[in-house]
């Protein structure tokens, strides 16, 4: 008999911590849409106290899932409160409190004396914290999950301990995090078998296992983890997330599906929407994903010898380990234009897993047929930065409304902008080093303003001649850093586009109160 | 006593056969520079037979290389032949040949009668076939390496065989590929204990293990296999290769190097060349490396909460396992200018890494002054383009010599350029659905040409508002398909001369008669 494994998917929480991925409310429910039709177990949706637009995430998310939904919450009261407002109108509310538990991480974060004069001091006060959280956050929800930071690092008697007591207090879920990515796979397999046998009502709770990938090591780690007695996974779409990210949801799900000769656990896992669900979380962050990336590169199943050169493989399986339609990657490229009509684009739109109603159906049927005018050919790709450019896209402040260019090698570049805010229009021109330079400056001198660029990249998200271009600008101003994202096919029009949407995320920010606080959420 | 694991690169093999890359010689040799620089114990430098350009690629970096240059041959003695006219100037030369052992491959290439009627004839006949292909290549070298493709899928027994006949006729290194990436690191460490134990002269040569990552498993697989008796590790810089990639170089060296608490091994890799190494790799061969990849990713050591907000974590050790700059991170980003000098220059080129003559210096500062004129500041990204697209340039047949853009919201389109090929010039305009597309109608106008478009990227190289773009431009004739980059402030001109780059390369295909003819590289 097969054991299933539980997949706790953290794309929202974990993954949208990149630095450089940040989600609006409407991208993290189309996402949550599509992890729901992945089939994942849990959606950690986000971490509700940090601010008011994660909040806001968290608890749409929760209203409309089916699934289990999740918050993030330290120890504190405000954090699992907070959390659990957030969940209250969920159908399967869980709240995620966590401790950290090594050394590492109690000299560091707990160094005040008020938690205690040595280390033993603080570990009793740190054992007591992590009782109070659950036991707190079960007072609002039956479905409690209690983390254990950096446990990868953490003596195994102290970490036995403190899963004990989380368990005692009503934790139905123990997570097992290598939060720096630091274990090997055979340390880590050691580890949570030292924690079945050793933590005395283990089996009033589901193991999980939360692995980071600095080494590279994150799938492999996972995986021993489950061989050695975790049930639950928790992992990320294109493993994104902190530093070199978490384990990438694929490669766990298709190592136990391709080799199901030899592993004894299964999952719940459709795994034909893996390919999409990919490509929409890299579309919505803005994270790449590497051609050489296992399962979901746009290499992973392309070869550069053989096939295509005198097609002598017959057969794939030569090569091939998987087919790629198992996990979604379309056969044939399907081409839309003009004369696909609403049918063929209601469709084409189901098949890449959107839900579109009649309202929203005639917004991107006039949108689509804008780009094909621009585009005779209107792929796959193409229509995914419809919907996530145009129909998720929230109201703003700033929008251009024209932009002029004049570039080339003789030339001094050129750019003309309008910009229209609140009812008033702003247009300006300038020159600069370079076309976007030049529009970039044009933008500051019609709003009077100067902003200190952090970073500015640019990168094709469809293909062909007339590609769409995105670009991401990410301005500082003092602690805080804002990003904006544009998409055109026309590049430079993109990259203005994006500048004064990293200044409307600048504006928001100044009209909002944050409450964000977090220094330590690093699971 | 720790044991010394070699580090066999073959990016400039198997990772320059990912698709998308093509590397010139120039840059080869480059690459092969910074690997011996890096400290590889062996470089595996080409697949001489393969094409004339591989075959010089191989032979020049065995010339200059003080490091054991290998090239690969199939078991026919044109390969092994053809491998060791290329090694034949070298210091240490070894020749790389391999057969497929695996079931699936050897019906699936060995279908023909005349190699056995039933399986088991066909297998006999193999097993012959090594043995003289290994014989034969020690007819011109002591150093040759024996590779079982597919051994991760071939049965133990046969396996065993095939590698104990390899070595009877005088293989020095055998090595166990799990080609297709299927294995799982206890199956994978497994075969390489049975293999220790069954093959009777083993000690007579070095086991290698060769994984790839479809799975998301190579690393773990390789340090399994190091765990059981691998003392020769095949990887790559930021783990490209066919498919989904081969073992990460990176990943496995600072796995044991982050973790000799445990691991009794080490390598003799000069850590502090890793990111370097990295970027040079990722620059030429244009496959990108997501900000998630571990070690060299751009999110590798950043934190998205804490340290930059609020600097609360004074103790970095808190969330990191290595100091960033122990594989050559950059402490502070240096800035370079027109104030800075050819001296300046000189330093700071040195320490990226090159070496440069005084002939090349006073090029490349002509560059620089050129480049610092259009961007008052000069980063360490900059001067690499500069190195890699300007220096290693070879002389190309279409130059780009005028652009001029006209675009915008509420412009058509249009662009003129005017080309230079062998004294003759020719210019056109045109109009188009963007700017890009108008400069490629305009390319095709002047040269009357027209090509079948397969591929357009562009993708931002550097940052800042004067960042350099890169366009990839790939260009479909009949079987072959050609790219073109193309580096520019100017994300427009930088598609245009990449296009005119792919066309030189179609032009020169012709020139040149191609005796590529390999369908089954893919150890």
């Amino acid at each position: 008999m097969k054991e299933k494994i539980l997949i706790f998917d953290t794309t929202l929480r974990d993954g949208e911590q990149s630095p450089g991925a940040s989600l609006n409310v409407f991208e993290k429910l189309e996402i949550a849409r599509r992890l729901e039709k992945l089939n994942v177990d849990i959606i950690e949706a986000g971490f509700p106290v940090s601010s008011p637009a994660q909040f806001e995430a968290v608890q749409r998310i929760a209203e409309e899932s089916g699934k289990i939904i999740t918050g993030l919450a330290r120890g504190k009261e405000t954090d699992i409160k907070t959390a659990a407002e957030a969940l209250k109108n969920g159908r399967h509310p869980r709240i995620h409190t966590f401790t950290s538990t090594s050394d590492f991480h109690i000299l560091g974060k707990f160094g005040d004396k008020r938690y205690g004069a040595t280390l033993a001091e603080k570990r009793k006060t740190i054992l007591q914290m992590s009782f109070d959280a659950v036991a707190y956050a079960r007072t609002f929800v039956d479905d409690v999950e209690f983390s254990a930071e950096d446990a990868g690092r953490t003596d195994i008697g102290y970490l036995c301990d403190v899963i004990e007591t989380a368990i005692e207090a009503g934790a139905r879920t123990v997570n097992i995090p290598d939060t720096t990515g630091y274990t090997l796979p055979v340390e880590f397999g050691g580890k949570i078998a030292e924690i079945r046998k050793r933590v005395r009502n283990i089996d009033k709770a589901v193991i999980s296992i939360h692995c980071h990938n600095d080494l590279g090591l994150a799938v492999a780690n996972t995986l021993a983890g489950i061989e050695n007695g975790a049930r639950q996974v928790e992992c990320t779409i294109n493993g994104i997330g902190e530093r070199a990210g978490n384990a990438s949801l694929e490669e766990v799900v298709m190592t136990l599906n391709v080799r199901k000769d030899v592993c004894c656990f299964y999952t719940g896992i459709n795994v034909n929407e893996i390919y999409n669900t990919s490509k929409i979380v890299s579309g919505f962050t803005g994270i790449i994903v590497q051609p050489n990336k296992a399962i979901v590169g746009e290499n992973a199943f392309a070869h550069e010898s053989g096939i295509h050169q005198d097609g002598m493989l017959k057969d794939k399986s030569t090569y091939e380990i998987m087919n790629p339609e198992s996990v979604g990657v379309p056969k044939t490229k399907i081409v839309l234009g003009r004369h696909s009509g609403r049918h063929g684009l209601k469709a084409r739109l189901i098949e890449l897993g959107y839900s579109v109603g009649e309202e929203e159906l005639q917004k991107v049927y006039d949108l689509f047929l804008e780009l094909a005018d621009k585009k005779k050919e209107v792929f796959d790709d193409d229509l995914r930065i419809l919907m996530g450019d145009k129909i998720y896209k929230e109201k703003e402040l700033y929008e251009l409304d024209y932009l002029s260019i004049n570039s080339g090698t003789d030339t001094i570049p050129t750019a003309t902008v309008r910009i229209t805010a609140g009812g008033n229009i702003y247009q300006e021109s300038s020159i600069g080093d370079g076309p976007v330079d030049a529009s970039f400056n044009a933008i500051e001198r019609a709003l009077n303003i100067k902003s200190s660029l952090e970073s500015y990249s640019v990168r094709s998200v469809t293909s062909g001649r007339q590609a769409m271009g995105e670009a991401i600008v990410r301005i500082r101003e003092g602690e805080n850093s804002f990003s904006g994202r544009g998409i055109s096919t026309d590049i430079i029009e993109a990259s203005a586009k994006a500048y004064l949407q990293a200044l409307n995320q600048l504006y928001k920010s100044k009209a909002q109160e944050m409450v964000y606080e977090n220094s330590d959420l690093v699971i």
